[in-house]
Parts: C-alpha cells; structure tokens; sequence
C-alpha cells in the first residue's frame, strides 16, 4: 500500500532528523521521531504563521520545550520553507557556526521563539507569551491581536518546579488560547517514567482548569480535531498525545535508548526498509516539499492579507502605537519624566530606601509607559510596585499589574516569554535572597539577550530581624558572574533614578535592580543632567588638600559609610576619594584611561559592600582593604548586625590607615 | 463560661507569640495565632518526641515549613519544656545573640530539626526525612527506627516548584508516615489566596497518591482524630486544616495584614479581653505549663523507655552499627579503601574524565557504606552512580539508588532533609548546569553547615555539541560566592580521589563535586600517599632551570593544558610552574607562607579555566592573565569549542610571553 502524502510529510521530518542526528553522531532522535505527526498537523493544518513573515506580529506562538527534540523543530522549519533553515544548516547540526544548534536559540527570523533546554523553562516562556497576547489584545484591539501560543512539552517540564507553577498560574489566569501538545511517551532518560511518578497528569492539568483531551499523536488528523477542540475552549488545553518514543527507528523505538542514543549509519538503512522511504541522505521529494509549503504558508497568506489590511485601516495614532509597541521603543517623554524626576529628587535630597525611590519611578513609568506590566510573587506591599494598577485577570486582560503568587521561578520564566513576545513590558519585583528561585530564568535571559528587569529589594543584612535565610550576601556575586546580565546597586534616590534609566535604555540583556529596604541618605544633591552612573562608576568625592592618598569604593547602602569614613580620614589630614560603584559591568566597558581615573592606581583602595568579597579584588588590588561579608548574616536589628559584622565607618577608617602604616610598599604582593 | 485547659493550652501559644512579636517590634502573627490549636494538638497529643531527650533518634519530626511564623514553633517549644528555649529567649525574638532568630535555624537539641523560610525549602526536607526513615528503618529494623516526620505548611509552600517537586515525589514514593499539616486560611501576603491561585489544592495531593483529611483546624479534638487517621494509611497524608488567619487578634484576624503586619500595645490588650485571658506579659500560668509538659513529655517518656531497651537489646555489632550511624561516622576502611584506589589509579595513569572517575569511587564507596544512597534528576546514565544498586521504592525500601525524576530542587532539598534526618548519607549527581535550579536548596545545606555531596558532572563548554545552554560558564564562580560551600574541580583521577576523600571528611558544610564529562589526561602519576589537593591548590609542576618566572594556575580539565604550555614556555627558556587549584576554599584556609609558596608572589601569573574570570584576580594579582570564558558557550565538538574561545596551549603560552616582553614593571597597576 502506497504510504499516503499525508504520513509521508510526518516522514520527511523523521529522516531529515535521523540523517542530521547520524551526520552529528550527537543529538536526541526519541522525539524528532515520536512527535512528527503532531508537529505535521500543528505547522500544516492548524498554527497560523507565514514562514515568508516570520516576523509577523500576529502569527501564533510556538515552543519546543523538550529543546532536546532540536531537530523535530529544525526539520519542520525547513520543510515550511523558513530560508535561513536550509538543508545545509540541517546537515550542519550541531556544528559550530550553524544556526541549528544543539538545542533551539532564540531567532524569530528562523521561526525560533526562544531558546530551549533547560526543562520547564519552555513551557513557562509559553505562559508567559499567552499573557502578553491576552493583554496586548486588550489594550491594541482582538481585530490585531489574536492569536494562540503552542508549546510542545515533555514528561521532564512537566515533573519541573517552574512547570508545575505555570501550569496553576496558567488555570487560574484562564488562558484561553494557550495549548500545550504533551508527548505522553511513558519514557525518560532512566527509563520507563514509573521510576519516577505515578500521578495523574491529565488529572493535575483538570484540577488546575485546564481542559485535558486524549489523542493518538500519531494519527495527524485525530490531532488536527484536538488542535480545534483547544481553539474552541476558553480554558487552556492540554493535549495528552500518547506516542512511541523514537518511531520508525526499528532497533530503539519505545525504548529508553531511543530518548537521546545514538543513531548509525545502519539505522537509516533499517528505518528507510521500515517506512518505505526510498530517498537518499537529506533528501525530500518535491511533492513532500510542496505539501508543507502549501499547508505552512500558502494556507496562512489570507491571514497575513487580511490582517495587514487591518493594520492599515486602524486609525494613524493607533498604527504608530501599535508600531511602537512591536518595535520594542518606549513611549516619548519617559526619559524627560526620569529626568525632571531625578533633579527633582537631588533639589529634595530626602532619605529613602532604594526600594522605596524604585517603586516610586515604577508607579510613575506607569503613568508614561502602557505596557508596563508590574508584578510580583506575593510581595506586592514589600516591593510597592502597584501603586493604582488593577489586577491582569481572566475577568480584566486590560489589568496592569499581575499577581504571580509565591512562584518565583514561574515569574522569572513568565518575562522572558513576555518579552520575547514583544508589545508588554513586564517588571517583576521580589527580594534579592528570591532570585536564587528564579536563576534558571535569569540565566535565560541572558542568552537570549532578553531586555528583562528585575526588582530585588531587601538586598543585604540591612533588612535585619528577618535572619540569614532573608539576608543576600553572595547575590551580588553571584549575579555579577552571569554574562550578559547588568547588576545595577545604587546608592540613593538619584542614583536609583539614573540606573532606571540605564535599565530601561539596554536592550540586549538583563537587568537587575538591587535594592535596600533600609533608608539612604542623599548624596547626590549636585541636580546636574549628567546621569553619572552612566559610566558604571565615577567618582562621587574627589580628594582634598593633596594628591590622593586613598580611594574608597563603595556600592549601595554602603556608600554612605565610605563618604562618613572620608570625612573622618580627611580631618585627619589623609587625602580620600570616594567612589561610588552602581554597576560594574558598565564600568568594565569604559577605558582603561577612565577606569584608572577612578580607580586611583597606586593609591590606598578599600572596597566596601554588605556582601562577600569574590569579584572586588579586580577593583582594589592585591595591598585593598576590603569591608564587607565574610559568611551569612544573622537575625538582629539592622543597625546591630553592621556593628557586629563590622562594617562601619570606623573599620573602613582603620583599614585605610593601617595600609598606610604598614607602608604601601613593604605589603608583599601575594599578602591576603 | 471557663475556658477549658485544652483550650488555654493553644492561648498559651497565642500569647507568647504576641508579647514576642509586639515586644519585637517586627514578626508574622498570623500563622501562631492561627495555627495554635494544630500544633497544641500535635505536640500534646499525637507526637513522639521528648523534650528531655531532643536527639532521641527514634523521635518524630517536626518542621515549622511556614518559617516566617516562627514564633509558633517558639511558643510550643518553650511550653513543651525545652530548656533551651526559656522565657528569656522567648522575650528576646529577633534580638541579636538569641536563639529564637527571625526563622527558625536549625538546632536539634532546642527541637529545631531544620532552618526553614524560603517557601518551600520546609516541607522538601520533611520529604527527605520521611525517605531517610524509611531507609534506615528497613536497614536497621523497625522495632528501632519507627517515626514520622510532620510539616506545619502554608500556601506559599504549595505554591512553590519545588513544593509541587516534592509531592509529586512522596506520593509516588508513597511515604505513609509523612504529615502534612495545611494551614488552609486563603490569605497572603497579597490579601486572598483568590489573587493568584485557583487550583483545588486538595485535589493536587489525591491525584498525587496523598490521603486528604479536612479538617477545622481549631478543634484540637478534631486535629487529633485526623493525626490518627494519617497514621493509619498507608499513604502520606495532607490535613487539611481550615483556619483563620491571626486568631484572636481582633483588629486582624482573618485579614491580609495578619500574615506579617505589626502588633501594638492595644492589641496584647484587645486579644487578651477577647480571650479571657488574665494573665500578665510572657506570662504563663502552672496548670498550663504542666498540661503541656505532660502532653509533651510526660507522655513520651515510655516510648523513650521501651526504645532504649530495644537498642539495648540489639546483638552488640548491630548495636554498634547502629550507634555509628547516628553519630555521622563512615564506616571503617572507607579511607584506606580509597586510597588503595587512588595509588592503582596514579599507577595506571589511565585517562578518563573525571565524571567516570567519581562514578567508579561512588560504586566502590557504595560497597563499603551501606548508607549511601545516590540518586540522580533522571540523569542515571551520564552521572552513573547506580551502579548494581537497586532503586529505592515504596516496595523496595532497602533499595540504594534513588530515582528524583527531573525534578533537581527536589533533589537537593530532600537531600537537605536525608542528611538533617542522620543514618543515611545520599549523593545526588546531575549536570553542572541544573546546580541552578537547586541553588535555592544549595544555601540552605550551606546554612545549616549541612555535609551534603553532590556530583556535578558536564562542568564546562567541553560537554561539545549540547551548546550554551548546558554549558556552565559562570558556575564555578557563583558556587565559589556561596559561603561555607566547599568546591572542588579535580584535573585528573587521581585529584578526584583526592577530593573525594576531602568531601567526605567534612562534616560542617556542603561540598560541590566539579567533573568533567571528557577525558583528562592523567598528570598525578606519583603515587605518594599524601593528599595533595588537601591544601586546596599546590604545585604540580616546579619551574626548572632557574628561579620561577611563571606561575600557571589552573583547575579541572584546564590544568593538563598548563602542564602543556609549561612545555613549551620550558623549551624557550622560561621557567614555569604549573599550580592545581583543585578547592580554592581549602587554598584560602592555608597559611600566608603556604600560599605564597604556591602562588609565587613576583612572579608572572596566569590563570586557566574554562569558565569566567570573577574570582582569579584574587590569584593572579593585578598584572596576571587569564585564559577563559567571557561570555556564554556555543554548539559545536569540544575541541572545535576550546579553539574557538581561545582556551588553548598557545593562547596561555602567549599570554605569559607578552607579558615577558611588557616587562612586569611596566604595565600598570590598574591595567585590565
């Protein structure tokens, strides 16, 4: 019996696959084979996009969760025509400088949403693009925005904290047009998925309001009827297509070898006998070829006429916005705001916490910016970031701020699929100890280079009576390791109000936005347009009556108790700079003439930060003094714990002069 | 009409905690108000524990996972008779130098069994404990290892990932004398539990294979009868307690600012009218304190009795096993074991990463340890650390391996729990890239100064073609940053026995197990008995030919490309010194003339790892190079990688070279 087009286009993704995964002699063959049919069904017959406009802002959302399954998604990329998928990117799999990577990056233009892995971080993106579409929709019109958001998911996203977080978050926000296509295999990398759970996980989905629907994932037209039956629910769907891991691969199909084993060369040959497939390596017929182009993009060109026509009839102001929106600009007059905001801020020179000068320019960035997107998990009265904003709900999409309950990790996970979404700026705001919860996200989003910002507020001991478990001390290290992701700490109500705009001016990463919860007295009262901390660090007091003698370089709370510790040492005849460091990776981007301008070479260095000492020998050399962290911190109020872990003005003054004493040369260069 | 003395027991709890918390100025009121009756029930009624006797091994656990209402658990100690936790302690929550911290912190012999407060963290290690009992019990016998283990749970623990982790897991492992007591009274932080989660909570712990009880949770009569029937199945239990928030406080309770907000004069006064309650400040009155001691201790003292005359019973080397294991102690023979293997392996000289070496000491320490219990995120096959164990499951409780499903959180807060539990000492093994998703976990063991080991294995870009995404770069430093965490990345077999040995020694934090998943060349081929890496880093290879003009630091894979720079630098002239840093938190212990001796001081320094600088300029001072990553990885073979990023032999040779040539004196103090 003939094998019909049908099941040969689900073929054509299983051998594209099966010949790039062999070539590799590396890579995940168990779902490229075991989803080809739902994957056929969702690009062909169902999932609205135009590989001609991969960017099209309408087009639906998909995600490969199981990022492993690369090459399920690059071979449906090629077969809908996407150009920059060609079959010499599919024989390069895996291979350095290709586009198809050992798991899926970030590339719209290629039809690749986000970049996948990481398990659970797929799905929650999926979350959290489902809710930029539903508040975009609500805020530009159903008529523009109106489309759905699939994510392909298997056992591992769903045994996942963050997954298990979306999937409530994503029943209790009642998106509708969200659909999850899970790969019920019963398999995992140890082996039948027995060993490691026995719940119900058609049953979790229903108790979260999600509609469950039982399908047969090979049988493509069944799927097609279940992609429908989603569209038509108001709930979000879960479709629980049962699959054979690895099908069509005779010697490791259902197996646990077939999740991510290696394939040979004798497993094409026995796979080409099996199927019937009489086509060479990397070799598709062109009635295979024409059936995916007409069902990929063909089929969707009246959808991408027609909306176009839409766009083009929407009121001039309304275009422009909506234009902006897709571009990723911010409204007109947001700096202007920030500006006047911060000079108003330096005339006032009023003691606030950083969370406290945060949540204030928050409040006010939602006056000018529509799309801001305020939330955080459960910490709505700590961080303040609401301030008049409605609840986004399933009753109100046109809601403002969104309640991510004490789920962390979905948070993280959810900005960066709103992000990558594009049209909806989110602003998640939890404390610093919190963003260990989210760091898989975080991680994210630097790879992607993801414009995420991130508020953490109660940043060091200075919290106080909360104790250890609420007290960052390695945060900021650890934060500042990641590529890729600015770690802004200011150190009052001015410097919050410039790294907010540097913040928001970045757009090819990260940011995070530490901030105390205790207050900090003003320093910055110059008024001047100049945003300093623009530079990363500058210098804040410059020495007096002599050539500099010491340099103080401080970040944050701790800022203050360096420019306390220079008028002491200056009354004392010891001329002293201080610095003050907002954002280090700014300053590491400077010149070498700039940063030793600062820096002070040569001079006596002592780094001050309420946290551990890792990262701060590159800015005060191998004689600096350091006052900071040397372990957690404890539970006492916040004035006694800077006294009993001895960051105070007097112990920056002391470490200062004892270098002095000791004379600058006699320090061994190796003396910690 | 009198209140009766069950009920003035539970007001008792509600006093304490609000003169505590007023007097505090600070502290969550909500949760020992609410959940008073709960635990006067569990405490006077239902658990095995004796207060006289707080390490008793065969005691019931009890774990406060709503940490924030920490005073509860206070109150309850206090009024159970714990000399530790006086009246005194009770007046000075929060204060400095106390014992009743902010949140719990872990201090068994004060009936504190784990530090809880991040949300979720809590009830991971009562699942831990519930495994280790389970364990211990089949090893042991039940006749001397029969208890249970009790959470006190709110909803941001069920909220959490890793909550949702964890009763995935115990329902699947069906851990029948775990407890979880809910505090089901839908407020948050946020105002109503309806701002962020709809789920049928109850219904999530059925389809997971939990027994649900309902129950008023302030009806002690009623919390007892479903103590009872918890116990009674087979199954763990979640009670599901309905309770008001913040309890007679009249100006709170049942409201959103219950959960965290401030306590006045007037209200100890308006809570003291509403109940009745005559009593002055701290002030407990004798019948209350008795009826509790006799429900807490009084009660217990025959199971304490009858127990320690089992364990007197026992045959004396069973006796003595059993002893050993609760004291922490490995076994004997261990070391020499070890040993013997590190000398066959520095003979044999055999290449093999460092993955495979730690797999092979795992499975010989498996034979000699019958406590050891590996286990693995579904990453059995690429960590291989089963060995010929066999799993651990509900049927098989005698069973070694455990089999944490993807679900890495999981993992390490169970382990957490496993080693606060004693008797069983588990090894979790996954890839280095997943240490983020059990940070959280991670700081908590670092906290607690808990031992626990955990294997990371694919440590760098040199897992190849997987890409960025399972590319650790910035992990070794952020593991470094943790305080109290031990990390160890060992460059060849012989270095992996080592470090085991190091890991294994010690007792007072958590140890990361770096390896690599290529093969290392075999560069320890001495033989000596002497644990070199015990300094934490030391010379592996002395310059020759003259005073030292180089010093080559390295760690991991890295140091065999040092050894082949020292080469060729040694083959033009220049005297260098290749020095192995496999554990910079043992280096940074040694005295200053050891580290000089290593680092040499005056010297030209260069670092190489293939991860991020943070944390090198500590090491190789302000003029030192460095050879590694600055940015994220990429997809493509391991070599093809090392090239790419610069991480060669030639790139170290040249980098000390021009440094020669600038002449040390003339770069500049602060050139980066």
């Amino acid at each position: 019996m003939p094998v019909s087009i049908r099941d040969r286009m689900a073929d054509a993704i299983r051998f594209l696959s099966l010949d790039a995964i062999e070539r590799a002699t590396d890579g995940h063959p168990g779902a490229p084979l075991g989803c080809a049919e739902i994957i056929t069904a969702l690009f062909t017959r169902h999932m609205k996009f135009d590989p001609q406009n991969p960017l099209w802002p309408d087009r639906d959302r998909f995600v490969l969760s199981n990022g492993h399954g690369s090459m399920l998604l690059y071979s449906a990329l090629h077969l809908s025509g996407y150009e920059g998928i060609s079959i010499d990117e599919i024989r390069n799999f895996r291979v350095l400088g290709s586009h198809t990577h050992g798991h899926p990056e970030r590339a719209p233009e290629l039809g690749i949403e986000v970049t996948t892995g990481p398990l659970g971080q797929g799905i929650a993106n999926a979350v959290g693009m489902a809710v930029a579409e539903a508040r975009l929709a609500a805020f530009i019109g159903p008529d523009i925005v109106d489309h759905r958001t699939f994510a392909l998911v298997g056992d591992g996203c769903l045994m996942e904290g963050v997954g298990q977080e979306v999937i409530s978050l994503a029943g209790h926000l009642r998106l509708g047009k969200l659909c999850f296509l899970w790969d019920d295999n019963r398999i995992t990398d140890d082996g039948s998925t027995d060993l490691s759970i026995s719940e119900d996980v058609r049953g979790r989905f229903r108790i979260a309001g999600w509609q469950v629907i039982d399908v047969d994932g090979h049988d493509i037209d069944a799927v097609t009827e279940a992609l429908k039956a989603a569209d038509a629910d108001e709930h979000p769907s879960m479709i629980a297509c049962t699959t054979v891991i690895g099908r069509g691969l005779p010697r490791l199909e259902g197996r646990r070898g077939a999740h991510g084993g290696r394939v040979y060369s004798a497993d094409l040959v026995e796979a080409r006998e099996a199927a019937g497939w009489t086509h060479g390596l990397f070799e598709v017929p062109s009635d295979v070829y024409k059936a995916w182009t007409d069902g990929a993009s063909v089929r969707n060109r009246p959808n991408v006429a027609a909306w176009e026509a839409a766009v083009a009839a929407l009121p001039a102001n309304r275009r422009a916005e909506f234009e902006r929106l897709m571009r990723g600009d911010l409204p007109d007059g947001w700096r202007e705001m920030l500006t006047a905001h911060r000079k108003r801020l330096a005339e006032e020179a009023t003691t606030r916490s950083s969370n406290e000068a945060t949540a204030e320019i928050v409040n006010l960035l939602a006056e000018t910016i529509p799309e801001l997107l305020p939330g955080a998990p459960d910490l709505e009265g700590p961080t303040n970031c609401k301030g008049k904003l409605v609840a986004f709900t399933a009753e109100e999409p046109t809601g403002r701020y969104l309640h991510y309950g004490i789920r962390e990790h979905a948070m993280g996970s959810m900005m960066n699929g709103i992000v990558a979404h594009g049209g909806v700026l989110p602003l998640g705001a939890t404390y610093l100890v919190f963003s260990d919860y989210m760091r898989p996200a975080l991680r994210m989003a630097a790879l992607m280079d993801l414009p995420v910002v991130t508020i953490y507020s109660h940043d060091s001991i200075g919290i106080g009576r909360n104790g250890p478990t609420h007290q960052p001390v390695e945060y900021l290290a650890s934060l500042r390791a990641m590529p890729n992701m600015a770690v802004f700490r200011p150190a009052d109500a001015v410097e919050t109000a410039e790294c907010w705009e540097l913040a928001l001016d970045r757009r090819g990463g990260p940011s995070s936005m530490i901030c105390s919860r205790q207050p900090l007295q003003a320093l910055r009262c110059d008024g001047g347009t100049q945003n300093k901390s623009a530079a990363g660090a500058y210098v804040l007091a410059e020495a007096e009556g002599g050539p500099r003698t010491v340099t103080l370089l401080a970040t944050g709370s701790e800022v203050a108790l360096a420019v306390a510790a220079r008028d002491r040492l200056q009354a004392d005849g010891v001329a002293t700079a201080v610095v003050s460091m907002p954002c280090w990776e700014l300053f590491e981007a400077q010149s070498v003439a700039y940063r030793n301008a600062v820096l002070g070479p040569g001079t006596i260095r002592v780094g001050v930060e309420a946290a551990v000492r890792q990262g701060w020998d590159r800015w005060i050399g191998p004689n600096g003094g350091f006052v900071g962290m040397t372990g957690f911190g404890a539970s006492g109020a916040s004035d006694d714990l800077y006294r009993h872990f001895g960051i105070t003005v007097g112990a920056i003054v002391e470490q200062a002069k004892s270098r002095i004493e000791k004379n600058f040369e006699q320090i061994s260069l190796a003396q910690f």
